[in-house]
């Protein structure tokens, strides 16, 4: 480990002061110029970025950068050797005798050595490295290997759910994909965000995949994506078409266990890994949703998972396979993914993970954990996150997502009596797992400030943040996020941290409160439309699927007097959800359907509870505004506005929820509206009017 | 006096349940099948529409109705005898032993009586009957001779600042007015109403007349509507046009002084008289934005006016001259109708009266009164007040406006000392007036219900009722109309009246607090435009010529330092309301320029008392909807229903209101929001973006 240092030194040059545009997102070192001395043990384009990234943020001691295997000595407290992510890093202060007293960051990997960079970074822009550095040390690994970023990006440029702007991958082109020099900065820009939190991967198309995805020119656009994200430790992945086969190569079928069409499929893995060595696999949507599929030709999920991961195999990438499916059956939606991949349990590769949304549905505001979560035991799984708010504000609305993910990965499946956590029957700690991963649908687009709403950022700075280390508390994820973002003020990190941990709440408050689900507009899913009926269309795609009220009541009863979907849970969970008086609150018309006048805990009526709901979500978020009124000395005109300008819009759309949902629901339970909540500013009708500008969309 | 009695008796049919839609106003009697025996001296139709009118409402004794002359002997406590008004009329129980005890109505006039019975019907519609009759008393007499509509319906059926349908006078006929029997039967039930209340007069087309109006098809119509009103005690009036001698007469010029037009206007008179010999006269808008008049051809108007008394004379005709003028020059507007009508005053003939406008501008939310009131002392006045919501929110907004007109009517104009208020310069006891008026312009169109809004109907009704006895004071107004409209159930009527009594005062907070003025909407006069700037025109018609908001502060200088507007007004007034100390609040931004800083009697600055009041008036509406609600029980779904729906309008843009106007002056005013102002649900951009739907403009 003795080999020669080689110091770089270099004078800091002021950072050009600014529009504060949020386009620095997190990244806003603000330092006076100064020397700093760096060494490293290695050249490459990685540690370059670090040494650079040292360059522009950090003040403080001298830092050696290490990279080196581990000690094999190093063993953990129960005597066994670690097994030490490729990703893990330590920082510690260096005080021998012989050295000048400095701060060596080590890891196995040069992208170790990158996020151990962030990492001090990150500990001193947010206040929290030590006064007295003389014996500082801090280790860390992640929890999840691949912590990878979904972009539903087309290959037109739009992005399905996207409220930032057009794709910064693909543009809109007729032929085939360009790029310019600025797409390449734009690239770099977004892969050195993602290393600061320590994200590593990204899938570059929409799971609603084109088969012209996988066609030369497209290929190619990927490998100079990865040429661009590499150095910041990311991987690429695509979202494949299952009928690409049939559709790009022209073969007869798409059959997976057909010779030519894995045949097919092993040539379209040689070639892109010819282009690509480190190529991160394939993520599939298959027979979801009009998406073509193994069962398109009698097979399975397995035999069409499996098919793909032995052509990955051989390259060592690997297969994420989306278990979001349901039919347009009779069967309750919620009950379906669980129905199709339960007997498939066992049947998959080592390099098959399946992909889980985190709840049955489909990222609703609040729903229970999808029971699969508790369920597949030799089947590797990993979670999807949507970190573009689809059914949470789009990007008009300010809602901090890392409660609704802490709440999820930290629900206890039971699966292995209490403790088994979803975030542990996810790491390979409960069930070994060779792959563990996550994933998060980005909110990522063109706009300047990259996600359109400011605080939209903090998603994607928590999405990684929790990626790397899933037991971090959401609170201190928001108060890193505010430091780095904005300004480290006490009054300011505070007021701001209150609102956001009270802004998702918030959202359920004034959309869906009680368990309800899906009460979104067709299409759009911003606005409410309870009442939404489209001739022809599936049942499960219509909000009265989901809410079934009438005069009788309210609620979808999956209890085992209903669709029984109770039972996919573990034990106490499924009798806690079954028994109308246990189930939780936040839960009660997801599993019970249940008339207007029924007695909540607290003695008042469901509907006097549904009412008091929705008006609370309305004044959290009026006062949010009020809070975030009295920062504006914290803040830079332009961002104040900004954020002043979203919470408006905030405000009236909540109340719009609040509105147009109790007055459609009150048309069944005829009773009035509590003598303490707000009166609707519309009629129904009127609400029922409105319609919903999607321009922002892309 | 002892002539034949002739009895009458009848049975009564149950009132058939009708939808309530609000077309039967405050005349809902609700009686069982009874015989009623009445007795009447006099036979005319007048007396027959009385005693219908106790067939289908009066449930108790038997009732004489007597038309006699005064008693010579009646004297009043100061030994004068009394100048009974020929509409004043006695209700009193008759006790003597040789006659069966009975309710006797009294009056010199027909009409007299038929006012007397409406007011027995409306004494035990409300309550107020005692439950013994056997010494009950009671004598009225009204405080004006003349109590007046003014209807600005065009003769092509569209009715200026109308919010409820068409004209119920003029269909959009191309050749020739026409009429049917509906329309008559509508007159009919619109005399009722009017009599119900005692207002005797309508003008029956806009001040902002058209030459036809008096030709031969138009006064043939209008002899026809005077024929239908004439048993109500109604007589009928018309508005003319200045320059009718020459755009219809033909004539070279329509000079006052000139002898042809002299001649002409007389043969008019005489034609009208001959067909309408009750006809009520002439009023007059001349030389009023942009309509002509006496000063075109460089007469005055005295000139103008007393030329066409001249015509009326013989017939007993008056002439109602609109105050209200001004020009577009550097003079203060609110200062010219003064400047221009003291220097006549004296100069007009007996039997011309001028119309003032109770504020100096123009119907605004708050005015102050006009000081012409007081101020002329040889000439006759009467007050023109707006039923018609123009400034106060349409047929959109519930706003009881007799508050208003009660703050006028008992304002001291100081003028002969102490005590001279409004209602006694006008009733002709401080100076001796001939003619004795006042005048609402209407609110009353086609719709079902006539006013749009349930609650307009409140204001025609309290208009006449005011106009009856101004001494009234708006609450008891209130609860009379409520108890007659609805219900007389207690809690019902106190929790209206409150809605009631507060509305004006909300309306003032969320559009004009303080004394502000004219931040109206170019046009519609609907919703806020305190930004709006027409290239070209003039600049007393925008709302920055009233608020003059700035960096330097805001309202309209007219103490000393600055249009000395004060000086128009008598002491003790005028110093109090120059020095900023004394000047009321609501009347603070009419007469005073103050920086935003200024501090408030209360200790808070200038900026935060208006954020205050704003957020004050929303909050006022939104109370009036929870109270609402709460009564439910109480009304027919229909009409329920109905007022629910324009509060959530009127929440609605409440708001609207709130936010647009102090998001405007904080441009100015660079402070922020106090903390508990509720914030404003859009930015400043998006309420300037707001486009008025004006369709239900007739």
């Amino acid at each position: 480990m003795r080999k020669a240092f080689f110091t770089l030194a270099f004078l800091f040059s002021v950072l050009c002061a600014k529009a504060e545009d949020g386009h620095s997102l997190w990244l806003r070192y603000n330092q006076d110029v100064r020397h700093v001395d760096i060494t490293v043990n290695r050249d490459s384009r990685t540690i370059n970025l670090a040494v650079e990234e040292l360059q522009k943020g950090w003040k403080g001691m001298p830092v050696s950068l290490v990279v080196a295997k581990p000690n094999k000595k190093q063993k953990s407290k129960n005597g066994k050797v670690q097994q030490l992510s490729p990703d893990a890093f330590t920082i510690e202060t260096v005080n021998k005798a012989k050295q000048e007293k400095h701060i060596k960051i080590s890891s196995q990997t040069d992208a170790g050595i990158l996020y151990g960079v962030f990492h001090l970074l990150r500990l001193q822009q947010t206040g929290k490295l030590p006064a007295d550095m003389s014996w500082f040390k801090v280790s860390e690994s992640p929890v999840y290997q691949h912590r990878i970023l979904n972009h539903w990006d087309n290959l037109d440029g739009t992005v399905e759910r996207g409220y930032a702007g057009h794709s910064i991958f693909w543009h809109d082109n007729e032929a085939e994909p360009t790029f310019t020099d600025d797409d390449a900065k734009l690239w770099a820009e977004y892969g050195r965000a993602n290393a600061s939190v320590g994200i590593n991967g990204t899938v570059v198309n929409n799971v609603n995949a084109s088969p012209k995805m996988l066609s030369k020119p497209y290929i190619d656009h990927v490998c100079k994506i990865a040429d661009v994200l590499r150095p910041y430790g990311m991987k690429v992945y695509i979202s494949i078409n299952f009928s690409s086969p049939k559709e790009l190569g022209g073969l007869p079928t798409s059959d997976p266990l057909n010779a030519d069409v894995k045949k097919w499929w092993k040539k379209k893995a040689d070639e892109i890994y010819k282009l690509i060595p480190d190529f991160g696999g394939f993520l599939v949507k298959a027979n979801s949703e009009g998406l073509p599929g193994p069962q398109d030709f009698g097979r399975t999920h397995a035999d069409g998972a499996n098919m793909l991961a032995d052509v990955l195999k051989p390259h060592g990438g690997i297969v994420m396979w989306r278990a979001f499916v349901y039919k347009s059956d009779d069967s309750d939606r919620a009950k379906q993914a669980y129905q199709e991949f339960m007997p498939l349990d066992g049947q998959f590769r080592d390099n098959v993970i399946i992909q889980i949304k985190n709840g049955p549905i489909d990222f609703q505001p609040r729903e229970p954990f999808s029971p699969l979560f508790g369920a597949l035991k030799k089947t590797q799984t990993m979670i999807e996150f949507q970190i573009t708010q689809e059914y949470l504000g789009h990007s008009f609305q300010l809602c901090y997502l890392a409660p609704m993910w802490q709440e999820c990965l930290m629900s206890d499946t039971y699966q292995k009596g209490e403790g088994t956590t979803i975030a542990r029957v996810t790491d390979g700690k409960t069930y070994p797992q060779k792959y563990t991963a996550i994933a998060g649908v980005a909110n990522v687009g063109r706009d300047t400030n990259w996600c359109g709403h400011i605080f939209a950022q903090s998603n994607w700075y928590a999405f990684g943040r929790l990626a790397w280390n899933c037991n971090l508390d959401s609170k201190d994820i928001a108060e890193e996020w505010i430091a780095q973002t904005f300004c480290t003020d006490k009054e300011f990190v505070q007021k701001v941290e209150s609102i956001m941990m009270d802004s998702r709440e918030a959202v359920v408050n004034y959309m869906m409160p009680l368990g309800l689900h899906h009460l979104f507009a067709w299409t759009h899913h911003y606005g409410p439309e309870p009442w939404c009926e489209i001739p022809g269309a599936r049942a499960d795609w219509l909000p009265s699927y989901y809410h079934k009220a009438s005069e009788d009541g309210i609620g979808f009863d999956r209890s085992s007097k209903g669709t029984n979907a109770v039972s996919q849970y573990h034990e106490p969970l499924s009798t806690q959800f079954d028994n109308v008086s246990t189930c939780p609150d936040e839960y009660l018309l997801w599993f019970h359907h249940l008339p207007w006048d029924y007695k909540m805990q607290n003695g008042e009526t469901l509907w006097s509870a549904l009412c008091h709901k929705y008006d609370k979500g309305v004044k959290q978020v009026r006062n949010y505004q009020v809070v975030w009124d009295g920062l504006e000395k914290y803040v830079d005109t332009d961002r104040f506005k900004h954020v002043q300008s979203k919470l408006r819009r905030q405000a009236h759309d909540a109340v719009w929820w609040r509105d147009a949902c109790l007055l459609y629901f009150q048309q069944y339970s005829k009773m009035p509206l509590p003598s303490d909540v707000e009166r609707p500013v519309k009629d129904l009708d009127e609400y029922k009017q409105i319609k919903f500008r999607w321009s922002h969309h892309n």
